[in-house]
């Protein structure tokens, strides 16, 4: 990573050091430069990262002349929504995809994958010479690989891929107005650099967006720590493992209230907030029951990591998103079921309802079994723990950034989509997510359950793996994880 | 098929006829004339299929003066098993598989996938000029597909693929001793015929198996039906079903050996046995409650339909084969986990010592909420009937022969898997079945179980689909199971 504009410091992380660029409202005067020759940006799509993406664009953009657009398919029914966000047809801000396209310098592609996959010719072939192409994640490159094809020839390819979900990126971006931004941070990568200010303009789109601090990573890096991650931690193994503690409560006698509160509201309150407050170790402690966690622990990490080795595996070689493209080619003429409909899911709003109640209060700071926890299940933290954690050290081994390792394993995690998820419900969220997503997290969710059901949870009862405890308490993400929070953004997400 | 030693006939099949040749001890004498040219065939591997094909083979060849050699891998340790069998060294029948290879006429190759996929080249090498090439089924083309390679030229290249485990092969074999024969249904497949015999050479393997009956096939058929099969109902499929519906029954307050009876146990013994005996309707029946059995059986079949048709489309896609062959690679350093340690199967011993005692038939006419049944929970049967229908739904869709349906769907199901399962229980046969098929069943069975916790078991209380029921009860399936059945060995197995 390099800039002429904005100032790149090195991060420390295990093992050396990592080129950031903090983030900052106050750079917001220096985007024009870092812009030069962009003064128009296309944003394709309305989805949560295209809304999000758009708005934080112009208004961190606004007073500077350049112009953000949005290019919606014909026919669209988000054009009304991005009209009531200010977007309109009469001054050239909302139109044709297309259009929107030729009319661009940057044009951001945030359409959905199987889009992207079956329409990125028609929109290259209409690009203004030199215009740059903006991605949010790897999956093009993915598909144009799967495919023998490739970008086309004498256009900037850049990425900036923020590690949260649209939602996220917009929320922070306005609760941190006050205090030199708040925000989600950001991979980015440059693929191709014709004209040698991919890097600025990376980096600008990136302040723009309020990013609280951007890295350097590939796209093909990125891709598969994007992909393998939704499927793994922070959608799929998430999803997997409540519906597992869930039956396991429930047949150990819990009420399904009570069954909910211990599985699904510990991970997404409590240890969500310990793990963005204090990290990884801390959960641990606030357990109040060590021994459990560090049983759970050893259960869990061995199937965890086999399967976020699987998956990468998959990922990595093509066959995750051959299968994304044969699901779409199905779904054509069946649709997706709702995993909404599981038990669990039917007693969010009264799990919600007891928030701040005394009777939850009681029941969270000491548990229906007696041991003292604030909240936080220590069978359940010890089980989530050792997941993330797997997903880590694969990462880790596959070579991965340390910036890349620790926001797509555990910031993203807790600092947008568990806060959503504890807003909603997990379902929901899977339910709601793009379909890359949907079909990853009910292709591997199922595996983590059946891996926590048939190989952890019968194990809890054998001795913790002293070795195993150990190498999580020196695990070098913990460090990583703190030169992190010190670029956090200063406001905690409100959903 | 055609056959200028053996009666082809017509079986009557939904919409027209197939090709059948129908098996018997008389037929033995036949064998030399249609393996016209083989005096020596090599069996390699001594996993269940290749010891049941190299007994069986032996005996039926007994006295005709042709050998059956067993070449293993040097160093082998089922050199012992072999040589307890009969295998020796001195006489040549038994030795290095390269060495008995050069020295056979038909060479069947048995051993596992991965071996295969690794050796087929050495094996092609030693080849005796125009020996036949014999597999059992058709994952060596996928591998060869999908490497860009092909069997060698000038070489017949035939299958016989029994529609049982080679415990069973070897199992009815003997128990049909005295009763002109009983065996598994095999389908023969001719891949390469160069001189003209190869249908005749793949009739005398498959007879002298002790098949029943014969019908025909194409490779790359009876390798996605097998493959789906085994990822299906047959297995995975059915490892999913018992999770899910044993968790179902202990949250709703069932003690774990009810759980199990009404689940495994239920779906392993009687309605394995009703199916073999009357088909599928016959369970409806005997459930003793219809209502429930369609409400059962209209919420599972769609979601089953759904996942039926999503692997069948990453097996004819390549994809499902691509991931068998990464996790072979991970599993050279990581071992497979098993999956028995769920704690249904710590009951196994329990609820098989109460077979037969009163107060288990006491529990099996009348169901623990009072409702009766003869040993058939109506829950269980719905969805496992729906499971069963989803899958011979799915092949008549993609065009497969209804030999293949049923035999590849039913009665490999209710006369060699279930009946296995039986005796030993669910994991233990995925834990101890081919790595192919344990990795299948392990990527699968969790499908099939989130389905049903997600979208079927939640569903119970809708109103059943009066066109679902229709169509299944006028399904053709029952036809080519009623013709399937005429055809049916005179003997039950006994495991």
């Amino acid at each position: 990573m390099k800039s002429s504009v904005f100032r790149v410091e090195e991060m420390q992380v295990p093992g050396g050091t990592e080129s950031i660029v903090r983030g900052g409202r106050d750079l917001f005067p220096l985007l024009p430069k870092a812009l030069s020759g962009v003064r128009r940006i296309g944003v394709l799509g309305w989805g949560p990262q295209g809304r999000a993406q758009a708005l934080n664009l112009r208004d961190s953009l606004d007073g500077t002349g350049i112009t953000v657009a949005v290019g919606l398919r014909p026919g669209s029914r988000s054009a009304e929504d991005a009209r009531a966000h200010g977007f309109r047809e009469q001054d050239g801000t909302l139109g044709d995809w297309l259009e929107v396209t030729a009319g661009a310098d940057l044009v951001i592609l945030l359409i959905a994958d199987a889009a992207l996959a079956a329409h990125h010719e028609q929109i290259f072939a209409v690009l203004k010479p030199g215009a740059t192409i903006g991605l949010s994640h790897g999956f093009l490159l993915g598909h144009l690989t799967a495919t023998g094809s490739a970008f086309p020839d004498g256009h900037p390819v850049i990425a900036v891929c923020p590690k949260g979900m649209g939602d996220s990126v917009r929320r922070l971006y306005q609760q941190g107005a006050t205090v030199n931004g708040a925000g989600i941070n950001a991979s980015i990568a440059v693929h191709a650099d014709p004209d040698g200010h991919a890097w600025d303009r990376a980096l600008a789109w990136s302040v723009g967006l309020g990013s609280p601090y951007t890295f350097a990573t590939t796209l093909a890096d990125e891709y598969r720590s994007d992909i393998v991650g939704e499927r793994a931690i922070l959608l799929g193994a998430v999803h997997g493992l409540v519906e597992a503690l869930y039956r396991h409560f429930r047949i150990e006698g819990a009420d399904p209230v009570t069954a909910y509160e211990r599985s699904t509201e510990a991970i997404t309150g409590p240890i969500a907030r310990i793990i963005s407050d204090s990290g990884l170790a801390a959960v641990r402690t606030a357990s109040g029951d060590e021994d459990l966690f560090d049983r759970a622990y050893s259960t869990a990490y061995g199937p965890a990591r086999d399967l976020v080795a699987e998956i990468y595996d998959e990922v990595a070689d093509g066959t995750e998103l051959r299968s994304v493209i044969l699901a779409e080619q199905r779904l054509a003429s069946r649709p997706m079921t709702e995993i909404g409909g599981s038990p669990m899911w039917s007693h969010s709003a009264e799990v919600h309802a007891r928030r701040g109640t005394p009777e939850q209060t009681v029941r969270y700071a000491r548990g229906d079994d007696g041991a003292e926890y604030a909240g936080v299940d220590p069978l359940t933290a010890g089980l989530f723990v050792a997941t993330m954690t797997a997903q880590v050290d694969e990462f880790a081994a596959r070579g991965h950034a340390w910036s890349e390792i620790v926001n797509e394993s555990v910031i993203e995690a807790v600092d947008s989509l568990l806060p959503y998820m504890h807003a909603r419900d997990v379902a929901y969220m899977v339910d709601n997510c793009s379909r890359t997503a949907r079909l990853g997290t009910r292709r591997w969710g199922p595996r983590f359950q059946a891996a926590y059901e048939q190989i952890a949870l019968p194990h809890l009862d054998r001795p913790a793996d002293p070795a195993l405890i150990k190498s999580f308490l020196d695990n070098p993400a913990h460090e990583a994880l703190a030169a992190a929070a010190e670029l956090r953004p200063s406001v905690d997400i409100s959903v």
